[in-house]
Order: C-alpha cells, then structure tokens, then sequence
C-alpha cells in the first residue's frame, strides 16, 4: 500500500517551498514594488471598462486586444505575445515544455528563487555558475557549463533580482551564438535601466524576453506579465499554459496602464531613478555599510559589522520592513531594500545616519 | 546546432494545444457558464472591497482570509483549502507533483479535455478506460487498469463533462478502497446534482475534491477554483503552484459570491434546475434527437440522424452558440449545451419544435 509520500515524486519532496513571513509596517521595502502606487486615473478606467462586462463569462481564449497593445508597446509582433498569470507563468510553461528529469538549465546564483523551484519540481537540473566577486554574469564559464551539460535552456535576469547587474548586449550576444538552447531573459525590472534587448528577438527565435506588470507598472497585485517569443515557440508554449490563464480585470487593467503609461507612469519610474541617485549618494556617507550599484529599482547593500538578520529586525523596529537576503547563495552579508517615496527613503536614511554597528551591540548586551 | 524542436519535449511538440473558435451570438451555450450573468450584489460589493487597495502590492503570500470562508463554505478545514486561478491551476499543480515520464493517470474518457493535455506535457501517460454505454464509470475496469500501470492518480469528473453522469457514493468508496493512488474527484458542477463527497476526506487523505467558481458560482470571468485537500497534500501542492496565484480582485470577488451564496446565487441555481426539467421534458416530444439525463447544468444530445457539425451550424445560423462534442471519445453522434435563461430556453426548444431532418437535406442540396 502506497502512502502520499510514495505517489509525490522526491525531486518535489526534497524541496523546500517559497515561503514569505507576512509583517504589517508602515514602510514596505521588501518585494520591489512601485511606492507610489497604482495612479488613481488608471483604477479609475479599468473599474469603468470592467462594469458592464458579463463576469459570468469565460475571458478570451486568445487575448488579442491585450496582445496588438503589448506588441506596439514593446516593439515585437501580436502573434509573439505570451500573457501570463505574472511572468512566473510564463517561466513555468516555458520549463514545462523544456525540462524533464535528466535535463539541465544554467542558472547564476544568487538570482530570482522561483527559477530553481520551478525546474526542480519538474525534476530537472538545475547547474548553477556562480557570478564574478561585482556579481557579473560569468558569460565564459556558463557557456562552458551549458556545452558540458547540453543544457536545454539559460536563465539571465538583467537587472538581476537581488544584485542589480545587467548583462551587457556584447555578452547576451555571445551566449546567443555560442549556446544553442534557449535564453529565458527576464527583465522585470527593464524599465529602470537603459536596456532593452527586444530588437534581438528578429535574429534569434530561441531568445525569449518576459516582462511584469508588478514592478515599474505598479499592479503587482493584478498578476500580469507576458513574454516576447518567437511565434512557433509560442504555439508551444500555450500547451503548457492554462486555458483562460489571465481574468478579464487583468487583461483590462494591463490594456489601461500601457494606454496611461507616458502620462502616468513613466513620471514615477523617472522619479524612482531620481531617488535612487538620492540613496546612493546619501548613503556614501555611512561608513559600515556599501550600497551597491544598481539598475534597478532595489538596492543590495553590503553589511559586513551586522548580521542582515539584526539588521533586518532594527529596521523593523523602526516600522521598514526590508528583505534579509543573507539565505541566497554569496549573498551572507547583504540586505535588500526597494528604492521607496521620497518620505520612505528619508526615514530609511535617518536610520543610517543615527545608528551605528556599536548600538546593536548594546542591544545584544542588553538582550 | 539544435533547433527549437529539438529542445522541445516530444510529448508536448506531438500534442495539439487546446483551442476554442470565438463567436459572437446573441445565444451563448457552450462553455456551461451560468447564463443569468453575476448578481449586480456580488459586483457592487467587490467593486467597494477593491476600491480602497493599493493594486501596486502583492497579494497576501497565503490567502487565509478566502481559505477560511470557503473551509466553512464547504465544510473542510482551512489548511486544507489550496486557491487556484481557476481549478485548473490545481489540477495542473496536482499533476505536476506527482506526474514525470512513465507515470499512469487513469481517465476515462469522454471528459473534461484538459486532464489529458496536462498530463501529457508533463510527458505520463494517459491510460484510458471508456465507460460503460450509458457513460456511467465502469470502474471496476479503471481499478484493473490502474494496478496493471501501478497508476499514481485517477482522475473522475462527477457529474462529468460533458456527459452529465454523476460516480455513485459507493463506487467512489470502492476506488477509495481498492485503489492506493490519488484520486481527483472533479466536482466543477456538484451544485446542479445532490452529492458531496467532502465529508469523504477526513477518511481519505488520498482523495482530492476539486471545485470552481467557474461555473454555479457565475464567475467564469474571474478565474478561481480551489481544491479540498489533505492537509500534508496542501503543503507540497503549494511547491508546485505560482507564489501569489491568484490576484487580489479574484480573492476578493471569491469571497463576496460565498457571502452572498444564499441569497444571490442559490436562487438562480435553484432556477436552472427547473429550466433542466422543463427541457427535458419538452425535448421528448422531439423524436429526431435524444437528450440524456444530466446531473449538471448542461445536456449531451444524441443525433443520429443530422451530424453534430450540421446541427451546430443550423442553430448557430439562429444565433444559438452550442457545443459541438463530435471529436470526443464516443460522442461521434452529440453535440452538448448548458441550460440558458427561460427565453434562451425557448429560444432552443423553438429550433427543435420547427425543424425537421430533411430540413438538413434541403440545405445540403441547396449549397
């Protein structure tokens, strides 16, 4: 007789889930998401559009109103538009229809978790190259790794989530040519930075680009993102996805925030990036910390006289919740916190600027 | 050099995705939606909820509000409850845990279609036992077959799609007994019939009860369903699922549509019940077709004597979208349609009571 254990296959068993402590602050640095909020005028024209909708009835099988919009919005073709429940939906398909046991991904650790977890739990390999001492993509010795393995597919986060490293075009080129698997480039974060690696879809059918909702587009909590592929990899792709994958309150609500997004988004990304600047520079003055470079809308910071975890708790003291990232591989010494509003970001320095790696010791005197 | 195809799971390159040809009619019964629409309460209530949330965070990480409702909803305890983007993010996550390649899935097939799609991406096989010829579930056959395959799950739709016939109480217990895999008891439509096999489950940590919103709940649009699960389950269920799956509008509509079950949504189930037995009764006397008993909110329809492709494009040409169920296992000679609203009730009964099958002579020879 057979108990569950039996029936779950141990390459799921083994894992441990992705988990999230909920804590309820006033100041939430922790998950990269816009600060300032949705913008009010885009509520507004998704909760007019959803009213007279029949929400009795199925969504579009095909979504290609919100397809034709993406497509023109970030430069690529209507029938190479993949929308998904967030991106995660997106990097879960495309994995399902690569890996089975036996089968490697190259990944470079630390980067997003949910990477490892997916392919794990479809039993494949994952076969990590760790990046250079500045958390640069290794792009030698991943190829290296990929011809070892036969790698079916590469993962690149560009601005990586928790480093904030981009991969510049001369290396996402040379992976391109000297990998002949598929390159899942994630920019989440794209906004933020200079980069847009779109144009290279046209020469190269096996690279794929996702993109979220959740980050600079301020609707993390809509579940939106879609990837950019080549056509007869999306006609692949949609076996590995669920039927009906996205709402009709989704699928509206992204339509609305690309239509507003000059006029009501792009001024928040542009004063995030203002911000950032404001970060770095003010904290160049705290010595017993380093605030890495970043191009995205978060900051890896450097702690190497408190522990992250103490670090993390005197913050949370202070109602900022950040992110101890001190569990991701190198990352032992290192905390993670979103770029903030300007008020957020204040109260985030004058933390700094009155705390000093002596007074944690008095608190653990004092414990 | 490989290409796309090489790097692409045969299992899934053979398979034809899942697709749906939109129309737009006036008369829309093929998807078994509800077809009095989603009470104007349920909207004005979720649109209040939803008003005040900031739409740029996260879903909470573990939805214990809407776990907590439905647990009581259904009569099962919270941290058994695992949320989906429709139920078929469960089915999927189900399947995914225990599914790698040279692993057996019972079906019996005609059902539901996406259980053999899932289970052939993630590269199992699909082990199909037909049912007897009223369609009921022959399943001392399917407990044979499954301790030939040394199955890891069966997956039973009751009452099934699309042929409407319910498993009885004792032949669940039986499969339960004699079977020591787990078993996925689909009860999208469990509304329209007198059974609930929750209670089942505190006996039975192999058994997983599957329900939707998709469906009585008139929320198709939305995008949730949930699984009744073994507490143990649910935790390495959560493995193979999207972290924050589901978004913040379909918690939210979820919830109201539980509060307002009794008064909004009861009623109008209640009222397609009376619409199935006034169908069923009036399509007697229509001696060219057959309409069998159904435990559910839609018919199958056998017709002998007009092919299904014929009868659905007549009735099309009357603005009444049904389903044309032909390439189904067995279904060569049916088409299946879910009970309307009384007028498009009358709608449908008008066609049959007026039209002939030498009618379908007359057009043929006409083209």
């Amino acid at each position: 007789m057979r108990t569950l254990d039996d029936l779950i296959k141990p390459s799921v068993r083994r894992l441990a889930a992705y988990t999230l402590t909920p804590h309820r602050v006033p100041i939430k640095l922790n998950q990269n998401e816009n600060p300032f909020g949705v913008p009010s005028a885009i509520v507004t024209e998704t909760l007019r559009r959803i009213a007279g909708r029949d929400w009795a009835r199925y969504p579009d099988f095909v979504p290609t109103d919100l397809q034709a919009v993406l497509a023109h919005f970030a430069g690529w073709r209507p029938d190479g538009v993949v929308v998904g429940n967030g991106s995660n939906e997106i990097i879960q398909a495309l994995l399902t229809i690569l890996v089975s046991p036996g089968v490697a991904v190259i990944l470079s650790e630390p980067t997003f978790t949910v990477y490892r977890l997916m392919v794990e739990v479809l039993g494949g390999t994952v076969v990590n190259v760790p990046p250079r001492a500045d958390f640069s993509y290794d792009v030698p010795a991943m190829l290296d790794a990929a011809r070892r393995t036969q790698a079916a597919a590469m993962i690149l986060c560009s601005p990586n989530n928790p480093t904030g490293v981009t991969v510049a075009e001369p290396e996402l080129r040379a992976v391109l040519s000297g990998f002949d698997g598929l390159v899942m480039l994630d920019e989440a974060y794209h906004e933020f930075c200079n980069q847009n690696f779109v144009p290279l879809l046209a020469d190269f059918p096996r690279l794929v680009v996702l993109r979220t909702f959740s980050k600079a587009m301020a609707m993390a909590g809509v579940r939106i993102g879609y990837g950019l592929v080549a056509p007869e990899l999306a006609a692949e792709l949609t076996k590995a996805k669920l039927p009906y994958n996205v709402n009709f309150f989704s699928l509206v609500a992204a339509q609305v925030a690309v239509e507003l997004y000059d006029t009501e988004l792009r001024p928040l990304v542009e004063q995030i990036l203002q911000e950032r600047e404001r970060l770095t520079a003010a904290m160049s003055d705290v010595t017993w910390v380093r605030l890495l470079p970043s191009h995205a809308n978060f900051h890896l910071l450097h702690t190497p006289q408190v522990t992250p975890h103490r670090l993390f708790e005197a913050l949370l003291g202070r109602g900022i919740l950040i992110r101890d990232v001190s569990r991701y591989p190198l990352l032992g010494e290192y905390v993670r916190f979103n770029i903030g509003t300007p008020d957020e970001n204040n109260a985030l320095l004058d933390f700094f600027a009155s705390t000093h790696p002596d007074d944690f010791d008095e608190r653990r005197r004092g414990e």
